[in-house]
């Protein structure tokens, strides 16, 4: 199915890096809840590109239009279409792409997939571009999502081997989060990021990071037993971003080298009378389900696979090995513009499972 | 949806960990391929219980019936449903669990997402019981897989701080695997495990580990773009399974601090002509389709859950705080029985891509 | 995806005709919830053969089993799977049916579309065998809708060209429904009808009929717009009974002649200050939407395929032309039989968007 | 879900009657097909208003513009997405509807399932508005079928009273329809047609009709048993029409009163020694599986809901009883603009089910 995600909001992405426009379809939404069109472009900000020397220079002013779903300002149940126009297409910097596939990206595959008749332009579907339509899906379901209660917050963790404070598992700081260019709560180690991306950028090199996210608010159960449990349908998302290659919910890998007992997180009961666990090393999910404690998770991400070094690669139509030199513009470090896309990504999947809880919940049979 | 995945081959999987039964219906798996069932029941063994000291000691047969879908041993077209009786049910052991959730398990947000009403027992539908049917249903995939020259392999790389030799990227020594109680490529790392979970086991408690799976023999450009990625279908089935916190494709993690100019994987020609990648940091997937070259992901287990140390919990019905110390049968580790599920779990998410790629490939509109 | 039905609930129905099992695995359905098998298994034997002279000899228990889903007699959120053993299997009634397809059944292109692999017994998959499970899905349903106030009753509204009292549309007579072998409203009809049904038979012949099915209860906005309004999913669950060839509602192609004016129904306020339609030719929805009308459609059924008048038909193996004659046990009318499957598609449908309506209208946004 | 469709192509459709753009996204569609766009544009003209007092006097010119998933003319993989401006929009002449709902339309049970935020202006979401982009997707299907060798072509059955020539079942004249503004075998019925709508005009009324539906060129063995099948899916795209009421396949609710041994259809072997039937009663499909006889069904269009007669409704505000005059521009029959739009969802049930087909056949595992 490719590029459509969720059962009780079905969310269909479209678009190219140089199509006449990306966009999204959601259907399913509310109807009745009015999204704050300005909160919903601050968000779309976050993710723009050209604030810095840190990111592409291409200007995208991401002006999005609603084209259905909408009456005055409130959603109607109809389903929502919004479209961003791509003004700055078709240049000429990816000509030749198609012969000289890209290390990092999908070219290649893409090339034997579609018998060649991919978009090869900026990568196509493939391009990051396609994360701004995915903000504009996700962005919308924060906004239902804090409506009832629920925040999602992503920061930098780490860019090269520079380290922000993470998250307290027990109390994420969503309201400490840093909103400069590099979303951080230590303001001296985005500092730090920073220069590493500099440097990454100088060398024409490129380099990686994690984006830590939570999700705060979750009432107890939400989510599905097996395949569509919270980490199910989160990974399932989050992997849509590009460059992401990894993922882990609570303590992650470090779980590896516990003890259950070092591990396993006891209950207790709390000063209102709830059960509660006395520490968060599951990050708030057990068997897909939320427990009430805050969810937690890491996403990894590979460093621009566009960088302006010289690279080998082959000359598909000579059937010879060649080298290729990238021109245009591209960010030396996504992870800076990936922090808003995993927020929105997290969105449509807490969602779409929190409909699926509305609707148990509504409903005693007994 | 819960318990059924895949949109090619539909698989819905049922059962407790004490219902009369577990199973699996399979929908549109191709008419007249013969499942090898001596080969599929040796893949069962693999999961099995009671084999070791190292594993609990509940007698499964495993012993599995197809109720529907073949004639004569072939694969008919109808839906293929497999079950397994439980024959070692409804111990005591578990009276009292719906009071005093146990932790790092299900039990608790289970019992407020259904209302008191889950089956308790053992986990019930979140039990690693429930792997039984996914093997059942990813051992018929990975026979269906074999035949079209792709392989899934795993072995456990770590054991609490205890690692196997890695996969090589290039070429994964599937054939070099060990068929021992520890699936690995290294006998004394094996061993090494071995005296890792038994001091955990002594010592009332558990540990967790890693397993690693290749994938090898995918054509270029199976998987889809976006949210049916391989990754993104991979991470979803990997979930499935219980005590899984993470999951990296490639370098993962390691991606993170590295330079593109390191990661990026440059293309080459090999001997026979045909566009391949120098290294495979990248693990045989971009852009959610393979490259070609052997899919590798890292799948991170939390130690068991399920420990003999006395635990604090709650005892709901009180509004309490209680001691729980857990009686029954328990893997110190599940890692080694986990091996056969994640190639299971690959299988399914592979093989229903692996349809949408013989369904692309076999129509040519031009 | 073929056999799987539903999006809140979902349905997979597996077995053939000979096959060990026919059954069913249910994933959605309400925790707490406690179905009464006692009423269940009355709904099966109103499907149940070998009543009367008026349907086929074959012996079915049909006593279901549940195998998964349920503690203590009641739904615990798990999937349920129910299956009944086919215990009068495997004739040799059915030998060479693969080379001498039978007229008007599902042999032919279901040995092309399998290439041969397809289990030719019976009809496999595609017999009439495969309603059984449906009952058991929709019976389980039925009481769940009753629960809500729901109700869904059928009747035969014709066989051959005697036809029955139809429903009134303001008011269908569920109550008055009579429970003999034939399920109708007017008892003399009925007799009348099996006298047609009778004649046929001795004629080694088969007659068809009209079913009318109604849903009370419904509240006003269930159903959802475009593909899956009430008629779209309907209609999709009614064409799983062999032997479907049309359904309307409402007025259906009677309305085809009107005019506007005397097709419209006009609205009005009820005694209460409700809304309501003065008349009900449109037969309950709107839209794809529940109105709080009842809801009635009507099933066309052709008249069974399998009838003992020798047929012509070809022989596959010699590419030649051959004659047919049937044996085994067929109903000469399949429609006595079909007044229960009716219902139970019609609660697979209905359930499934009511769980929509549920989520919609407990969750307020505003 | 709603308003998307398919498995292998998924089709999400969005707009409402005054928003700005209808529209639809396809996701799955072959690369490198070129669809002939002058093509497309005729097939929209056949389903475009104004062309003369038969059909309602909005000028639409339902210009169509591409947004993505297309190259050079070429499609690219991606999803494919067309939009329509809606450039007639937010007329007065729906003032009010929401406290008065028109008799016959969506208006009542859309306000109370959307709890008044539905889009009332022109019927919103229900419009026969949307009815454009789902010619917009079959007009694609269309073409990408015909490349195959599948034709799909409707004509008006029926008017009021008035019967065209039906489709010969084994050779449906395809190429002797009419390209008049009544599609229709017989010309002298066309204009019988066109004079009883023009009678239901002059009186402030409406009528309703049939539409007959042919496929052609369909292989042996496209469709799925039970949910899946021809019937099933055709049924529930049909049902997204505005204004459908019923639909039967080959001889319908006729074969009620048939013997078997008269609707039986007869195999026999063709001059190419091809298994075919010697009748086509069964309409093409049995089973839910292409015969490779010609697919035929009959859908029935109830009189236009818009009639410019006075009609009691209620004031839902005030809570009393109403009269409604309606102005504005309404087609007095819906039928001549429907017949496209048969032809576009039936190529939108059959293409994609076509494309399992492809697999199926593809892919030979013995």
């Amino acid at each position: 199915m490719a590029s459509t995600f969720g059962t009780n909001v079905r969310v269909s992405v479209f678009g190219q890096s140089h199509a006449p426009s990306v966009g999204v379809v959601m259907d399913g939404l509310p109807a009745g809840f009015a999204p704050d069109m300005e909160q919903l472009r601050a968000f779309m900000r976050r993710r723009a590109p050209g604030q810095s020397l840190l990111s592409t220079q291409r200007a995208e002013a991401d002006l999005f239009e609603v084209l259905s779903g909408s009456v005055d300002g409130k959603l109607c149940g109809a389903p929502l279409c919004m479209v961003i126009r791509n003004s700055d297409t078709r240049g000429q910097d990816y000509a030749g792409l198609k012969n000289t596939p890209r290390p990092g990206h999908a070219d290649w595959p893409a090339q034997v997939k579609y018998r060649g008749h991919q978009d090869a332009a900026g990568g196509g579907h493939f391009s990051g571009r396609l994360t701004a339509p995915l903000c504009l899906a996700g962005g919308v379901m924060l906004q239902l999502l804090a409506q009832q209660g629920i925040r999602i917050g992503a920061h930098i963790a780490q860019i090269a081997d520079v380290q922000d404070t993470p998250f307290d598992p027990m109390a994420p700081q969503l309201d400490a989060l840093l909103d400069g260019h590099l979303r951080v709560l230590d303001e001296q180690a985005g500092q730090r990021m920073a220069a590493a991306i500099d440097a990454a950028r100088l060398a024409q090199d490129s380099v990686g990071g994690v984006v830590e996210c939570a999700v705060t608010g979750l009432p107890v159960g939400v989510g599905q037993p097996m395949f569509d449990g919270l980490e199910n349908r989160i990974a399932q998302a989050v992997f849509a971003i590009p460059a992401v290659r990894g993922i882990a919910f609570g303590s992650g890998f470090d779980a590896v080298a516990m003890r259950g007992s070092q591990h396993n997180d006891e209950y207790a009961l709390d000063d209102a009378g709830r059960v509660v666990t006395r520490t968060n090393r599951h990050g708030g999910v057990l068997g897909g389900l939320s427990t009430g404690m805050p969810l937690i998770f890491r996403a990894a991400f590979k460093p621009t696979a566009s960088i302006f070094k010289p690279q080998r690669t082959v000359d598909i139509a000579r059937g010879q090995e060649a080298e290729l030199t990238l021109k245009g513009r591209h960010d030396p470090c996504i992870v800076p513009r990936a922090v808003p896309v995993v927020e929105a990504v997290a969105a449509m999947a807490v969602y779409d499972l929190y409909l699926d809880y509305v609707k148990e919940q509504a409903y005693g049979v007994e």
